[in-house]
């Protein structure tokens, strides 16, 4: 089969690719679809040393697998969990210390005609749901695991920092929560989607020092990670929702003075994401910025590398 | 009046200081014991660009103010809040916007004759509590403060990196919660206090890496910071005790992937530390390191600025 190979920060088109034999806890899932993620990026850049097939964003369709999944079309949550770590005890697969991670942690990944994953991991993808829509049940899902850390209601203000693919998705699933929002980028045009959806938007000029009761930096980059911590209040919280390439430097002291909490935040559930996916709550077509196939798949990330582009979607099968 | 003067990161004693008169609202305390805390060595290495009389840590008699406080021992809580602004009207005078604060901010502080403090933040001693013991009020409060922000209960295991001063008051104050306790640091005699307390006590190479529900950095350097996140377990949390001079480098996609929560504590609640104290709960008199005059006041900080060295105090009047 062909694949999207990763190894030692070089990626290449792979033909010869030996189609995934599924173990009995496992299901084989041949591709439809799947979504660049800047993970990706991160990992072309070095951020982890993975070698084999990128991917993690997914949609695809069961091919074999338990009669009620069997040619159904399916996501799946990426993190394969041992089952029997103290922390897939403490009911935290999420964390388990013996897991593999779709197309990041020693499990090949979703750029790719099939792949292998638990059962338990994958969910059927509701009919009205489309194949480019579903694809963004991940990062979705990533965007509402802050909700799942910590509590946010129509009491707080709230600003997401970040216009960007995951900026975009952890906007609308905070606007759900009638919080007051902010959202602020460096892009007027991409900004303009969450307007429209009724989202106050602004450039980083536009807000108030110290007047956030949540920040949430969805930049990855320690300007954005600043302008978070600058604008909340005292006893304010700053979610990090990107990985961060290389180091972060900061002002550990005004943490202390400001008694500041900052939380890191990862992956999230799939069943609420896929909800508000098939209850059309959130928008997520105005995040595709173009398709490729998979032998386009070099040039997909090119694009994809490129400031300020959006969601690429590479079509597989 | 005498006073240790820290202009421009240079620290000297004036000895024709005026003694300051108080408001309306405020009590003129004449000061008999001061301690030396690592705030004021960031402030003198500038950490802060603080212009004035130094010190926060004390003991004193009131001369001018209420009946019920003249001629009596207090101790007083450093920050001045202006009781009107948001963060006053919110319940949390200690991020007062127009606060000052003791010795730190806009405000003479305790390495003098005398100084001036709202009456609300004075809190008399307890007669069996000796001035030595009751000049531990302040960093003993802000100990608490850990526990005050965060639940800590005991079935959780929590991590005390560093046995310094503040290191050993934590220590201390985390025991009594009944958590699974571990208190680590660099100097076995220090060490030693802690663990004729009953308080399982290490060296760096001691504990496991990710085996801790909460950790508390009391080093205020960059190694205390790591170490304390490496035995960190996935979302456990972080608790910054100590002001860092300069910026602190860390990496923050760590703290994404494990989810930690990294949470800056400072100043604490007065009145259950000083309940504390008289009931002898906590015993501070193993910190102090040596005793000075005022006149011998330089000397004092050059000691305190040694390596090692847990408190000295400073006998005024």
């Amino acid at each position: 089969m062909k694949g999207l190979w990763l190894e030692k920060q070089k990626l290449q088109l792979k033909t010869d690719l030996q189609i995934p034999e599924p173990t009995r806890d496992e299901a084989l899932v041949k591709v439809l679809q799947a979504g660049i993620c800047n993970t990706d990026l991160e990992l072309l850049r070095g951020y982890y040393p993975y070698r084999g097939i990128l991917g993690h964003e997914f949609v695809g369709v069961v091919e074999k697998g338990p009669q009620h999944l069997l040619n159904k079309r399916v996501v799946g949550e990426i993190n394969a969990a041992c089952g029997h770590c103290r922390f897939c005890l403490a009911g935290c697969p999420t964390h388990c210390e013996n897991r593999t991670v779709l197309g990041i942690v020693n499990r090949n990944g979703a750029f790719a005609d099939y792949l292998t994953l638990p059962i338990q991991n994958l969910h059927p993808v509701p009919d009205n749901v489309s194949t480019d829509v579903a694809t963004f049940t991940e990062p979705l899902a990533a965007a509402l695991e802050i909700q799942e850390q910590i509590g946010i209601d129509e009491n707080q203000r709230v600003l997401v920092v970040g216009d960007g693919k995951l900026g975009q998705l952890v906007a609308q699933t905070l606007a759900l929560t009638g919080c007051d929002l902010w959202a602020i980028g460096r892009h007027p045009e991409k900004l303009a989607n969450l307007a429209a959806r009724g989202i106050q938007t602004g450039l980083e000029a536009d807000v108030n020092e110290r007047s956030f009761d949540i920040a949430v930096d969805c930049t990855g980059n320690p300007q954005g990670f600043d302008l978070a911590r600058l604008c909340l209040r005292p006893r304010g919280t700053l979610v990090l929702k990107s990985t961060y390439a290389g180091k972060l430097t900061l002002d550990a002291s005004a943490l202390v003075v400001d008694e500041i909490t900052v939380i890191g935040s990862r992956c999230g559930p799939f069943a609420p994401a896929l909800k508000l996916l098939e209850q059309e709550k959130v928008d997520v077509k105005p995040l595709i910025h173009g398709r490729y196939t998979l032998e386009e798949g070099l040039k997909a990330f090119g694009i994809a590398q490129k400031r300020g582009i959006l969601k690429v979607l590479v079509e597989i099968n």
